[in-house]
This record gives structure tokens, sequence and C-alpha cells, in this order.
């Protein structure tokens, strides 16, 4: 008798998991001897490796088991205070514990709202172009999404309001919109305090839920802090979601959201695993506890400016004529816009093959369009790799311009 | 002009939102003198703090940095091989890598499972009584339950038959079949071999996918162990779950997932977060490495083997006539069942009022039905706390008896 071929999966897969696809595996442990402007890491060498173990000794130490058990879906219970000393001190932003969850990073929570407020066929609004984790969740999730331009100044405020009333005329209430308005992922840009009261006025005539995700905002190198939309929205319009990837470790897998006390307990609905990991949450508890996590944002700040100050320098140095980009206050990002006729993806192809991972617009589209411009990260790689990753782009974008 | 009263969130959730209800904020940090048989939750002064304190530093130093960086969306590279090495060693399951996806916890992995393969009205089989998550898991995906009932052998076999038969014949097919063969939450009833290869039988048959709940596995206190069904399938139907809660330390939050690759894979693509913690992947790694997961599982036998056996004492001793219970060989739980015309909500209450907390049946069930029985845990409250709780839980049912 010839043995059975096995279950054949691919039919039992739901809608879902049939509009995500399969999901990414292809963390490198390192980039191999290229020089990789691509993804958003921190930078490896910054990483604060013995402090963090000085926490977990704190943290076994100081709160006894309680961080290997299971804890409250919430978040493990001294993160979400020390979260909200944090960020009332740095954000501007007065919460209280009912309003707080943590997560596994600020993607999870952004998965889990998605999750918690749309079914397929609902309207979802949001800049474009946008962090590309967005895109891929809200294709998973099977909603209309209406993408919204980006200018210099953040997210388009009379297209905003033109597709809201668009919408409200037809009847349709859009579910959310998703921004960043701080040092964007992609293009860096920020949106000014004048902008964002236009739009918090915008999102309560349409009685709009604001989903701000916030993941850059303490990484500042220059110029006025802008108070996060959620520090200037007094109506509980604002979903506030944060991360410590960024300002601790991406490893920690540690995240949160700031929502009205009802959507964060429907998101904990949808958290099989209850609290995210204790463990990691003790640990964290104490970074920010002995003051570890304002001395490590200090030197981070220090690094960066001087990889986006290298990274400007190289681009100023050595990009042809007709290619322009941005100039953000803080972040990762610079957003490359290539002269008309030249294409990104076969940018980006050249610059790999000649050892540079860059990373196309199209990847942060929704409708993967937008092949004129480049998203260029300078958090991973050194100054030295970056001033020698964007002369090579810049050969690689003359290569295309003459072809 | 009064100002704007804030959004109205309830009006945005999704149907999943609705469904799932609000999240569970409760899991208390102590008991507050009372009695608890209530969650499965690790013995608190069992959890090797001093071990996992030196894992972490052995990862940090050891592993460098990359503990601290975005992972592999499969898990933590090390823990995965050595989570091979563990589920060959102890479970006789040979794995590949592209087999296996490390998830927040067992009840993360079946959170994803189900939203990787079913959508709203599907037909999913399950054992009932089951977990109390698995209830919440299936009730927030809309899915149809079928559940099968369970024996002293676990989930009834023709029973199973039936339904499948009635599915076919009526051209429906199940999703999956959800059960826990081995010392099953709540029952702690655990099937034979000859009942496992009856089942996959069964699976084989019926083109049925079967989720293997394996929380538990490691805590045999007597008897020979039975093979996973994961262990026996050679033709990819099982997808096997497990878990370090039990074994490790719950605050770890890490479980896992083995199952067919492609399966692996769509899971992967709804899990925005990435990989699961890298950092307490890392740590939980070195647990298995150094053999301190072998000794803290050998302890821990040790341990629950008492408490197990303090609690059948006690029950033997106390237990008024017609009065049921089972005899878990590991695990965490016992199942008691009450005699006929007893209510076991309100047994579960009158014993919270004498101090003691145990779960009612009812939990277990998709239909909050089985107000019969009761679950009792056995691994959180000491040997003395067990004798006592239980002679209290003896007059709760007397009294009700006598009711």
């Amino acid at each position: 008798m010839a043995r059975a071929t096995g279950l054949e999966v691919t039919g039992l897969l739901s809608s879902k998991a049939q509009r995500a696809g399969p999901g990414w595996f292809g963390v490198p442990r390192s980039a191999e001897g290229r020089i990789s402007l691509l993804g958003g890491f921190p930078e490896p060498s910054s990483l604060p490796r013995e402090e963090i173990l000085e926490c977990a000794r704190l943290a076994l130490e100081r709160d006894g088991v309680w961080a290997l058990e299971y804890g409250a879906t919430r978040g493990y219970e001294l993160l979400v205070e020390q979260l909200l000393v944090k960020l009332r001190r740095d954000q501007g932003i007065a919460a209280t514990p009912e309003q707080v969850l943590i997560t596994a990073g600020a993607s999870q929570a952004l998965g889990l709202l998605v999750d918690a407020l749309c079914d397929p066929g609902d309207v979802v609004l949001s800049e474009e172009p946008t962090w590309m984790g967005a895109v891929r969740i809200f294709r998973a999730a099977g909603v209309e999404v209406r993408p919204v331009p980006l200018g210099a100044q953040g997210i388009e405020l009379d297209a905003l309001a033109a597709i809201l009333r668009e919408l409200a005329a037809g009847g349709r209430r859009p579910k959310l919109l998703y921004l960043i308005p701080t040092f964007q992922n992609p293009t860096g840009v920020t949106m000014p305090l004048a902008a964002r009261r236009e739009l918090l006025a915008l999102a309560y005539e349409h009685q709009l839920l604001v989903i701000e995700d916030d993941a850059y905002y303490d990484l500042r190198y220059e110029g006025e802090r802008v108070p996060p939309l959620r520090a200037l929205d007094d109506r509980g319009h604002v979903a506030y979601l944060g991360t410590f990837s960024k300002i601790m470790a991406a490893g920690m897998r540690l995240g949160w959201i700031v929502a009205d006390p009802a959507l964060v307990a429907a998101v904990a609905g949808l958290k099989p695993e209850g609290g995210t990991s204790p463990f990691a949450g003790a640990v964290a508890a104490q970074f920010c506890a002995t003051g570890m996590l304002l001395e490590h944002v200090a030197e981070l700040r220090v690094i960066y400016r001087e990889r986006r100050d290298a990274m400007l320098r190289a681009l100023s140095e050595t990009m042809p004529e007709g290619v322009t980009w941005t100039r953000p206050e803080g972040g990762f990002f610079i957003w490359l816009t290539l002269p008309p006729g030249a294409s990104a993806a076969r940018v980006a192809e050249r610059a790999a093959a000649a050892g540079v991972d860059v990373m196309p617009g199209s990847a942060c589209s929704f409708f993967s369009s937008g092949d004129s411009a480049l998203r260029l990260c300078y958090s991973f790689a050194t100054t030295e790799q970056i001033g020698e990753g964007i002369a090579r782009l810049a050969e690689a974008i003359r290569e295309e311009l003459a072809a």
C-alpha cells in the first residue's frame, strides 16, 4: 500500500492567513561584509549589555519570583508604573494604568489594535509612504486602505479632510487613521505643532480614532520637541504606540499602547498569551527605575546624530543632480527621491550588486506604488560604512540615470 | 460650548473583539491569605531564580548583543537548536528548524494557529471539558465548536468517529481537532498508546489536522511515558504545542509550535512582532544547554508528586460519599465530580467564602455546561495548604449536599 502523502495544509488556511502570506524568517545576524542601510535596527555595539545584565540581577533580587510567574495581562506591574513616569516626564503624556497595555513591541500593539477594531472590508486611513510592517498588518486584516499623501509637514491635512468628507458623504466611517507624526518611517518628516492641532480638530469633527505610532520620539538630535498627539488630545481620540526597541533593546520585544481603557481591555481580550514577558518586563522596569534609560538615550542621541550627519554629508557630496532627500531632526531614516524616470527598484538592485542594501519605496506603499524613492537607514551601519555606502549608492543612481 | 464627551470606542470594535469580550487583568501577586487550588501556576518558591540569572549572564556574554537585537521570526536561533535537542531526547519527536516556531507560551501558539486556520463559522473539534484558554480562543474566532466527550482513556474515539462521519455526510470538513492527550487540563487524564494510534488512524482517514497541546508532558510522577501524538505521526497531521511555562518559568512567556513548515510559515505571517523575545529566548537556550532544565524538571517532579499525593490523600480522607475524582499520573490537575444534584458553581462559591479557590467545571466548557465537576490544581499551594483546602472544600460539598 502506498504511504499517504500527508496533509495538504494550504487548503486549510484562513482568509487572514491567505491575505497575509507566509511570515518573514530572514533577519540575518550579520550583513556578512555588506553595508546595510536597510533595516531600522539599533546599532549593535550600542546595545546596553552590561546594564541589562545588572537590571536582570536587580529584577530577580528585588522582585523575587514575580518576574518568573504569569503576570497581569496589562503587563508587568512595575514596568507599567515606570512607563507612566517616563511618559509624563519625556512625552508629556499623563496616563493611568487602566490606559496602558504592554505588548511585544509596537508592532504587536498595532497588530492587536487592528484586530480589535477592524473587520475585513472596513475602511482605514494611513499616511503613505508608511512603515512596511503596517502595510503587512492592514493587508492581513483585509481592510480597505485609503492612503493619505505625506508632505514636508507630515500627513497632508487638506487631502485627509477631503477623504473624510467623501467618506462621510458616502455614509462610510473609517475605523482609524494610522500615522507616525514624529521622525516618520520612512521619510523622517515631523509634523509641526500647528498641524497636529489641526489634525486633532479634524479627528474630533469626524469622530475619528487616531493611532499614533511614536517609536522614535526620544531620538531627537536637534530642534525643539513637538508634543505627541496623545499629549495634545483631551478627548481620548488618540491611541498611542511606543516601544523599548529603539531606546533599550529590540530583543526585549517590549512596547506599549496608551489608549481609552475600553479599547485597552478589548485589545487585551485578543491577547491569549496574557501579559507580555514578565521577565523582560521586570528587567526593563529596572532599566527605567535606575535611570539607565535616560543615560542610554543620551548616548544614543550622540551616536545616531553622528551617523545622520555622516549620511547627510555623504549625500551632499556624492548625489547627482536632481536627487533630493529629507533632513530628519531625529529617528533613523532619510527618504531619497530620484529624478523623474529613474526606478528605485532598479537602483536598489544595482546598489545590492555593489554590496549596499537599501529599501525601495514601494515596500512602504499599500499598493506597492512609488518607484521614485528609497528609504535609507543610518542606525545600523558605522559612519565609515555610511560614507562608503552612500558613495556606492550614488554610483548606482548614476548608472540608472545613464541607462 | 460644551466639551465633547470623547470617542465612543465600543461602537468601533471588530466582530472578533466583540466575541472575545474584554481581557483578563486580574492575575494577583498573592492569594492574600487564601488557599488557591485555582490557577495552573508553577509553585513560586520552586522557580529557578538563581539559575535564570546565571543563564542571563551566559546569554549576554556568549551570544553578545544578538540576544538584544530583533531576531528571526522563527525564534532565537540557539533556542530553536536546543529545543530540537530537548524534543528528540525527552519527547521522542524528531523535528527540523523549518517545523518550529517559538511563541509567547503555548497560549499564543494556539491563538495564532486558530487565526491561521479558522474563519468565523468554520467547524472545529475539541475535547470537553478542556483548557479554559482554548474556550476563549475558539469563542473569539467565531468558530462552531463540536465538543467531543472525554472518558478515562481521554477523548472518546467512538464519539469522535461519529461526529467526523456526520460532518463528512453533511459535506463539512472540520478545520482541526484540539486536544491535550497527556495529563489533560482540567481532568488529568492521559490517553493510552493504543488510543493514540486509533486517533491518528481516524485523523488520516478524515484528513484531519490535530492540534496536540502538550504543556505537561515532562511532569510525569509515575507510570511509563506515553509518546506524544506528534512522535507517532508520520504524515504531518499533528501540530504540537509546548511551553517553558511549567518546566522553567511562566514569566519567560516562551512556548513553541512544531508543525508542517507551510503551517508554521502561515502562522509566522500573522505574528507582526516577529520573533518572540530574543532576550528571554537566549536565557532559556542557556537553561537548556547547561543541563539546568533537566535538573529543574527532576526537582519539580518531586515537588509536584508530593503535592498530588497530598491532595489525593486529603480527598480520600475528607470527601463525602458519592464524590469521585481522577488520579493523574502527572501534570497539575485533579477533576472532581459531585454527586447528582449538587452544583459545582455553588460549591465553588461556598469554598471561596471559606477561603479556598477552586474552578467550577463550567469554565472548561464551550457552552458553560458541566455544573457537576470542579478542577482542583495542586501546583501552587503548599502540601499543608492543600490538606486544609481540601478539608474546607469537603465541608463546602457537605453543605451543598445538605442544602
